[in-house]
């Protein structure tokens, strides 16, 4: 049944947790890859700043992506299409952040996710995660759907003194302050790093005279 | 006559089911298949939410392009046009979901669509059926309009009983709970999936060091 | 003079019927071709309805390019202009649906429309010819403008007991359900449909392992 | 001076003539080439009606390149910049369109425009001069600006009974259907048709069987 | 100090003079060469009728680009940035139509501007010079701002019989009717004109049959 | 903890100071390098004055890129992404430009930026400081937060007196005037600058007859 955790791990599928005027409430998140170039596509009534927090999720995916396994070209083939059903009930808010970049990662890998897990947490474009309010409302909306467990920003962990005990009994809460934690546990098993070096073809020789650049590597 | 069941099988054509102020209605749903890149070229006075459905609908069928028999390189030549006659009505909503798949499946399999069938479901991006509102008054307009078999989202089943026993009987009504069922059914013989292996040619090969990606397959 | 009836039959210019609060009237619209890579460029004050009608009546004739003597390829090397004149009236609706099929017909294969004809009806994606309002006040236009012969939509053929006999008398007047009847009798010349088989040089050869694509043909 | 008729003849300005709530003025417009790919650049705060006015000119003249001296791959290379000068004053309407087309003719061929004439008029896409509103303000601007000839639609030639004596004697009003009369007179000599065949190179052969295309020529 | 006459010839700066409820002020303009394809980029929360008036500044510039030593084809490979700070500051108008040209040409010749000088008028498409308003405040701002000379329209030359004695006294003012003028006084060297001919390689060959197309040349 | 003074040097993160109704902030700037073509993404909610400001410090660092150690064809293969978290805060005003110049830097030279530093200061496309508003709040935010140094215009040197003694006493407060300065002291250590040439291969050769043209070098 919609509105409940997942039957069995999927890849590209996440739950996030929102809050909105009438309580806590549960947000799956899918995300599909197809052929492209790169392109990153949004639906399901996104408001501005979901849509800033995708894109700030996917650029800091990019930008670590030999982290996760992922060889740089595969942007250069590949787009990725992010959905947030139900079409028709507007979201906002940039709480969703780790939960979309967990739902990229594991869209490109291939890896599942755990589908007994659900997550908030605003990411910046280094991985950090940033505090979210509706702690309790989420909480408890994560645990009316069958949820084990949260992953929650460390920023929050202050607030879980005001949260019932049968709800931290019911739930096993991992605040985290890096949204790679968040991946590695969230995904039935962690992305291996990879090698890649593609400073000598991608870029153009040096002309005569021999200067070093201060390229990143 | 517009506005009735189609007197033939055809591609690329299906009859969804609308919910307006005044009561439910049938909505034909046509798609074409032109030269092109694969862009998706939606017309008919649609809403926002019903262009990210037909969009989710795509990228769907896009993912799974070889389980419909289509193979991927299909995509990079032919765009799909989907037009919603009559086009002064404004048409919203995210319950056309399913018919919209149905239809692009069928423009481009070449496979006609059962002319006696309508449907009514949001899509998800990975094909799950959600439930709609104004069950009853689509499934009147349905028998209205001469059609014999509607398939509805399977969460929609227990507002079953609230459905008049005439309109149950006049009607096949099939609850699903993934547009797969829906296409299988739907047209006139199922889509049979391909095999198709495309990561040699389309990702440049590893540099020296051997490095293993973990990309999807 | 501008407002009646054409003085010769004209490559791409067709004569359509507008609905306005002041009554019928008759509504001049031309087509041209550029060279391009097959875009519809229109103007003209189009509404957004009407804008979608183009798309619609254009993509229909792109679908079915080889039923009025158009080669695919052709697309690839043209754009088409549409433009409805007065510059400075806004036009809206979706009545013209079938007159913007015939003149970008008439544009691409360079077979003239005749001059005396006019034609009102929405037209689908597959070509079929919906309804449309104001009959009376159109059919009148169409007389006072020194017009014939009018297509009309077949399912208005119902309203026509509402139409005074003057009218009846003085215009020839066509219910069609197809746009394929409008064009083949409102140009000099019917189109002579051609042969052609793209899919051996367009889409990629099948990988190793002999896989039969389901592709429509 | 600004807002009197030019020194000299000049390549690419034209003197229009605009009707205001304050009476007639003259509009002087100018067009420049540019390096491009066949854009057509509008500056001078125009409104949507004049902007589909300067397309629907440009349209004409690229599909009737050849009539006017210019080889149609000119297009491939050159954008062109039209813009009206006062640039804070807000223009729009189509009754530009005759001068909008003699100035890009003009800057295309780089043959001057003679600076003693005017000319307001709305130009169709196959280069029909459609009636414009304001004659008589529009003449006594024309005639206070020192203009000595301008060309009116044929179409308001009924409407010169209600212009002054000394303005019709001051100004030789020549009454036109189409543009092409409008440039070949405007220009300081007329442009001189080329022949031009790209049916050959441009598109594809037809495939083995042998099919005749209806392809416009 | 910013709103001060500039401490040294700059390559790509340029004052303007603005008109605002308060009075004149002093505007700087700051132009950049980048990398690119000749793409004009405007930051500084210009209005409309500024942006218009600096697209048009740089056509002009991109027409007659040999008469400033630039060959044509250094628009393939620069983009150039025009800003005006201070940024959070609203501005409009067509008056810094010569000033935005200045900046450019100085951009693209490397050749530095006087730093005592500061200019207003708006510009045409073929570089003409228009009249402005705001004259008095703007020579006052001027003065104020430690300027020596200043172009002003010829068309505003009347206008100076309001000036105060002392403004006239304290600033060389130099009426223009033609952009050339400013350019080559207010850069410290003159650009020198160069000889170019891109027809040979840039337009194909004419077909068989010896047709001599009437391009500009 | 969010809201503080870095825990280490980082490359791409800086701190900005912000002015609001409610006092000053500080404000932390991301900067990422992406695979791509030289295009600069904006994220964090950011206002149209903020975001031009960002287009200005990147013109400015790839106008002056050799300075900064950088080899120009590093824009033809990089996109860098600017995030400003908190992503649902709305930011605005030109007063973080010198921030995103220092951020955007650290970025592509992967030289990291001290941690203990922040900076408020409008650019203008030449590298130029602007004054900026807020000072005392800016500086008691920075305090606060655990920062030592803080960048301020050379234009609100004059501002000082109004700060409180502890603040001037807990800060060292560097008034600069050119964004280099912040640049070559923010960072852990300065870029280097390189000699780069692209004039001989960038550009065709001068065709017959030994033009030389005034480019900028
Ligand atoms: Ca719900
Ligand atoms: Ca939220
Ligand atoms: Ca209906
Ligand atoms: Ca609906
Ligand atoms: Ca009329
Ligand atoms: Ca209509
Ligand atoms: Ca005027
Ligand atoms: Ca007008
Ligand atoms: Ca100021
Ligand atoms: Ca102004
Ligand atoms: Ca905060
Ligand atoms: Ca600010």
């Amino acid at each position: 049944r919609y509105g409940e955790a997942e039957a069995e791990d999927m890849v590209g599928v996440v739950t996030g947790l929102a809050w909105t005027e009438v309580g806590g409430e549960i947000l799956t998140i899918e995300s599909v890859l197809l052929p492209g170039k790169g392109v990153i596509k949004q639906t399901g009534k996104l408001g501005d700043v979901m849509q800033e927090s995708v894109a700030a999720a996917y650029s800091y995916i990019r930008s670590r992506a030999t982290q996760f396994g992922i060889k740089p070209p595969f942007f250069d083939k590949r787009d990725i299409h992010v959905h947030v059903p139900e079409g028709a009930t507007p979201k906002d808010g940039p709480s969703a952040g780790i939960a979309m970049a967990t739902s990229i990662v594991s869209a490109i890998t291939g890896i599942p996710i755990r589908r007994d897990i659900a997550m908030t947490g605003e990411i910046t474009l280094r991985g950090r995660v940033l505090p979210i309010g509706g702690l309790k409302e989420k909480l408890l909306a994560a645990l009316r759907a069958g949820i084990t467990t949260v992953f929650i920003p460390k920023d929050n962990e202050k607030d879980l003194v005001e949260i019932p005990e049968n709800v931290k009994k019911g739930l096993t809460i991992l605040p985290v302050s890096h949204v790679d934690e968040v991946i590695s546990k969230a995904l039935v098993r962690a992305p291996e790093p990879i090698q890649w070096d593609d400073s000598p073809e991608e870029l153009p020789k040096a002309p005569e005279g021999g200067v070093t650049a201060l390229l990143p590597h």
